[in-house]
């Protein structure tokens, strides 16, 4: 086990970005409660090798505003260029502990989500080079490879190197079993495809039956714009997938406390599997408050958890039951292993965020280490899918019986076709043109 | 009373951003702990009516990235031009509400940021067009119209719109004294410029004996970097100072929980005035830690706060006991309303942040509101004061007796000079180009 394949002697030598935008509104595919007309987009950059190799990453934004994202990564370009890829602890630490961009968040929003981009290109490069997939170069770093990575600095009431060394070396006994399962197995997923507010009954009914046929153990329903609308809508899921399949539902930060525990008591009947971004990411007591107040109904959130201290402390207060990570917006790879172990920590199962475009992509791998790495289990464990805009991508996930197939392509699975690049460039792209 | 002065008939017709920085790592103002090299600087933007009006505003940055938050800032053009700016409280939640833009805080980093710029431009416009200072224009409107500028959502657990109502209407009684009061004896300051981590012993000295000589009734450290020094550093503080006069403390997010609570145990013998940002300012749950651990000195925190959510939770859990705003990084004036009015529910009271570039000359405005409408009282309360960059504005804060008199000119102060913007615009400005 080692992490050096293919690293030989090289540099990084030129950054590009892309603005690209995918005019997803159209259809109101990925409309909710508070996002209700989405044009899922990627601040995109690429950086590129002497030798030949490439890194891909992105930061996921839903239309207006991706150039502000775009320029944020490219702030970020005096960090790489010159650098190899190889200490990716130290170079990580270096763009969070910038002296003066540190302002813009700290670690939060547009500028840490360009850092996000950029960890995440610069992990797509290192895999590319040692020829393996993200989640198998990572299950093959030793423990201590894996701490160096973290940035303990918030986290010590929570959680210490040592606390976290110890986490990775109970889990390395059976790692080549769980290595082998997962080639063959995959991961379990769940679909958020037939829930989305802005479709009608008859196009939800047909897509829950659509998940049962295709496998899928879990699916979720938006929620939270008018409650008799999500009765009814949670009737027909009922109707379709039976009384005990796990139905979640996502509020996408509806609501207020008080509202929060009214509407959900009155989901209660249909048993909720969990209750999803029930208010304010930024609100760890209100999160709290909302989780007693819903018992035994389980809370979850994450997606705009800016950063491992929002999820230190929505633990710390037994806010969450369900810890969902989002592959792009907190400090990438890096800071997403930190989540991890926290939540492990916790005991918390964590069961990602994805959809939008090429999240799916990338958190299967971070699912796929957490079960080899940190927790060496699947149970009551799934990474959100959504059907949408895979097919844009090199190496897209593939799911089988409603389960993630591990990939096996070198890489993050990061990287976009360079025509799909050029077509949803905005505005000069053709998508754009013709509109 | 009335807001409607000078409205008339108007559009914004262009708004016009600048990239304006100061190169004050060269002297080592401002170094702490976290910040050892900050070029103070704004992004900064100027809102133009038909009729001859002109608002500004600005966010403040420290020097790389405030190109990536200028350009934030001009992401939000579409929503200002054609627009009058009378009603900012609609203009405020549409911005913050923007559906896709949303997606890059929610409500955080540098894209709440820009809106705050703009919201602050818009009412240094309309208080110009009222011919009336922005503490007065918000003195003098009713408590129904402060309450009409508040965004409640994520708030109701914590404080509602009739209880808002009812603390502006409490203050009603003793406003025009108040407001008479004000400009007569003006509002407390403290000064932070003996205290910067960067200056010899010596250098401290001699700023601590001048501002006593000024009249300032505190003065405040930055610590955190070595404790040898914080003790060396205190003990002249004190030599000057003598043993009752308030000495604040400011870590600026140095520190875990543990080590907050040993480190300022080992300065409580100095006896100080408050431990400002000991940690995370996304940590709730470890300020409220730290503020336990560290009875009875006080904890200070807020110049990094993102909004609204973090401090009404800060709030909630007991964790500071002085509440530090900032005029530029929370959604302008609207949101910091809704953090006074919260201050105010808990019996919290407000110091805020100041320094940098222009944030003196903004925050005073909000503490004068505070004092002539929300609580009716400067006792406990001082804004902070730092000597720097003020002649690059129209209308600079003056201080008298360590007070800061209460401005007079139409606007929120917040306008440089155009030679200033000039020379200061990065990289092309003369100041720049010289180096």
């Amino acid at each position: 086990m080692t992490t050096t394949q293919g690293a030989g002697s090289y540099r990084i030598v030129a950054m590009e970005t892309h603005d690209v935008r995918f005019p997803t509104s159209r259809e109101l595919d990925g409309s909710d409660a508070m996002n209700p007309d989405p044009d899922y987009s990627a601040a995109y950059v690429v950086l590129r090798t002497d030798d030949g190799y490439a890194g891909h990453g992105f930061a996921f934004t839903i239309g207006r505003g991706n150039d502000v994202q775009t320029g944020a990564i490219s702030a970020l370009e005096p960090y790489v260029i010159g650098r190899d890829a190889e200490d990716l602890g130290a170079l990580y630490k270096e763009m969070v502990y910038d002296s003066q961009l540190r302002w813009l968040g700290p670690e939060k929003g547009v500028m840490h989500m360009a850092i996000s981009a950029v960890v995440n290109a610069l992990w797509d490069l290192k895999a590319k080079r040692a020829g393996k997939p993200l989640w198998l170069l990572l299950a093959e770093m030793t423990p201590e490879e894996i701490v160096e990575l973290v940035d303990f600095r918030y986290l010590s009431d929570a959680l210490t190197p040592d606390e976290a060394l110890q986490i990775l070396k109970n889990a390395e006994s059976g790692k080549r079993e769980r290595i082998e399962h997962l080639k063959s197995a995959g991961y379990p997923a769940y679909t958020t495809s037939p829930g989305w507010l802005g479709y009608d009954d008859d196009k939800l009914r047909r897509l829950c039956q659509e998940a049962l046929d295709q496998g899928f153990g879990q699916i979720k329903l938006k929620v939270g714009a008018d409650l008799a609308d999500d009765v009814r809508r949670f009737t027909v899921a009922r109707e379709v997938c039976g009384p005990d399949y796990p139905i979640a539902v996502d509020a996408n930060q509806r609501w207020d406390v008080a509202s929060a525990i009214e509407w959900v008591t009155a989901l209660k009947p249909f048993g909720p599997h969990w209750v999803e971004e029930p208010t304010s990411p930024d609100d760890v007591l209100g999160h709290a408050a909302i989780a007693e107040g819903i018992k035994p109904v389980p809370v979850a959130t994450g997606e705009h958890v800016q950063n491992r201290v929002v999820f230190k402390q929505l633990l710390q207060a037994g806010a969450i039951s369900y810890l969902q990570i989002d592959s792009a917006r907190v400090g990438g790879v890096n800071e997403n292993i930190a989540i991890l172990l926290l939540a492990a920590r916790f005991g918390v199962p964590v069961c990602p965020h994805a959809g939008g475009v090429g999240l799916c992509e990338l958190v299967q791998h971070l699912s796929m280490f957490d079960y080899v790495s940190v927790t060496g289990t699947m149970e009551n464990r799934v990474i959100e899918y959504v059907d949408h805009l895979h097919e844009h991508f090199t190496d897209p996930v593939v799911i089988e019986n409603g389960r993630y197939r591990a990939p096996s392509a070198p890489g993050f699975s990061s990287e976009m076709h360079a025509e799909s690049i050029a077509a949803h460039t905005y505005p000069g792209g053709e998508v754009w043109r013709n509109t």
